[in-house]
């Protein structure tokens, strides 16, 4: 099946209807930095967040979850021990789940950390261009958490990861895209501000989760959390001074995001 | 004594104003996803935070602090340590201490920890219908940091916590509830938007460690804690367009709030 | 040479300028209540913050990086090796690195790694009074991160660590002093709301890392870190109904400051 913009944007409209209507629990073992955006976010749009991420509580946890986050940011030895534990049972149980390798490449324990998970078969992969580039396998890691790379340069990297892993794989940046390894879906929403605060890439991946627990179909779920995602992010742009006061305009705009909106903005292709 | 509406109105305007005279040092060892927003809203209300969390350091603070908070939220291997020591020289000191035993029931570890910390006597414990049946003894846990009963359920289980443990317990919902073991004090302020930005409830904690350190009678102190943090909550909630901007709104009103905005509202019963 | 006023200001412009050419990596090992809100003032600014605090990766990134703050305010045992490792490497790359001694004194495992990192010659050192006091090896230290003494009181000793370990020092209060260990600048910007958030200092020790990153003159770097901080603050504050709304309004002018507001502003003697 290929599927069409327009089905796709039908998906996403449907999609948001059911997270809401469910409020899905989405635990999310993410990094100190963006932990409470992270939790705010899916709050705002509705979805019920769980940070638990110890050893002998994160297993557990993945197998009652809706979805799973583990993000790369500040992976603290402990938080290493859950993630492996979260990734296990989350597989065990059939919980989704979702991996963002924050600043690989260069880092040396992140790094070998993510090889370790992408053994585990994610259910999706959301990371900028190098981060994908580097889980492929290929590239040199980026700038921190800054990619060195193009969106588009990453695209073959992409597919050959969502090839060898099974998983939805997506790649931020002014354009994003998503791929199953075969169709490769982009999405031109979003403004520059969700890159002027942190966590603007980091929460995206807890929303991913969020959308997987609700959506069978995970290329279009996948594709329908970007969008709300982006569609917020410029709606909210367009009622802010700046950083600060866009943090909280995205958050409010995502708490009332309707339907409407979302049709009215979408640049699916 | 019984106390009555007005005597615990007029008690937590008298609170309120000794807060912010003397400004006490509230230690707090809490959660990653919400330290940020819970040393702001003591700071917005008058108090001086100190998140001191570590094995060696949180113990002899904790003889110096107006007040403790204890948080379960991401309760890490250091941190346990670190909870245990201050709650023994907290009690050492006759410095009073909040436990607050976010998502037991389920999860071992935090489970298990508040099991020791109830031994040790807190001073205050609040937490949501789930968390309080669960550390009575009684319940199965809520659904993470969400509570799966009511508030009226988990009266019972309160007043026999109260009375286990000596400490004053209050039960977090659209009407709040607080009990010494024998009074029953009901608070019917606040918003629904309180839920829907993340520590919304595990500041409350702090806040009731700091009226804690200026208040003597404890179950009055602790009504006072709530009823100046939901009046607060409703007053932002009317100057917000979702929960970002309710989230600087309630910081700003609880900067601002005086004894006579908290008389108009206050629904104590 | 000593610097006037005047230089001071044009070098601050200048150096504003280059930050925002060419958005410096820095490399922040903070506390965790700040971290999210040390990151966003980096970024509204038009620096790139990464936080990489494990031992493993912090020494390889302090090699690369263009500044690195070392902040004390919740040093777990992990993060302490991170940072001994970052010292290490940032010397030996020439990479410069801010120490921020975050309530040394009286609490003992911090104080005992203050000590040593001053052994590793800090390039700036940022604190309030008690804090440098504590660190020059005087004083009893403040009352957690509230510092107990006047900054004109630890001038003395910030001349004398600044002479002890060749460190710009900078002692943060109403009006803040910097100085070599000879010449001595004051800035007389700021806003009491400053302190009514919390990180308000922190974030300070994080934009000093990105001026010296640009900066040479490392004297100069910080009397123009900490007068765009200053001036920020002062412009937002006037934008602000309380502390909340504050936070927001500080990011949006740290993003939006230019160098005629700077000029019109500042107030270096």
């Amino acid at each position: 099946m290929s599927r069409t913009p327009e089905s796709l944007l039908s998906f996403s409209r449907s999609a948001l209807d059911e997270l809401r209507a469910h409020a899905p629990l989405v635990q999310c073992l993410t990094n100190a930095v963006v932990v409470n955006f992270t939790a705010n976010a899916l709050l705002a749009l509705g979805a019920a967040p769980a940070m638990v991420d110890l050893p002998g509580e994160a297993g557990p946890f993945a197998r009652v979850a809706g979805g799973v986050l583990l993000n790369l940011g500040t992976p603290a030895a402990e938080q290493r021990e859950a993630m492996l534990e979260a990734a296990a049972a989350a597989n065990d149980a059939g919980t989704p789940w979702v991996l963002d390798p924050v600043a690989i490449g260069a880092l040396p324990v992140r790094t070998a950390l993510a090889g370790a998970l992408r053994e585990l078969r994610p259910t999706v992969v959301r990371g900028n261009a190098s981060e994908i580039i580097a889980l492929a396998g290929g590239g040199s890691g980026g700038r921190g958490v800054d990619a060195a790379d193009a969106v588009e340069e990453a695209i073959p990297a992409a597919r050959s990861l969502a090839r060898q892993t099974g998983a939805i794989v997506a790649v931020s940046g002014p354009v994003d895209a998503v791929t199953d390894g075969r169709e490769l879906i982009r999405v031109a929403n979003g403004d520059a501000l969700l890159t002027r605060i942190t966590g603007g890439g980091c929460a995206l991946g807890a929303v991913m989760a969020a959308f997987a627990a609700v959506a069978e179909d995970r290329l279009a779920g996948t594709v329908a959390a970007l969008t709300v995602y982006t569609v917020a992010a410029e709606l909210a742009a367009e009622r802010s001074a700046g950083p600060g006061t866009f943090g909280a305009a995205f958050l409010d705009t995502l708490a009332s995001l309707d339907g409407d909106a979302l049709s009215a903005r979408a640049a699916i292709s």
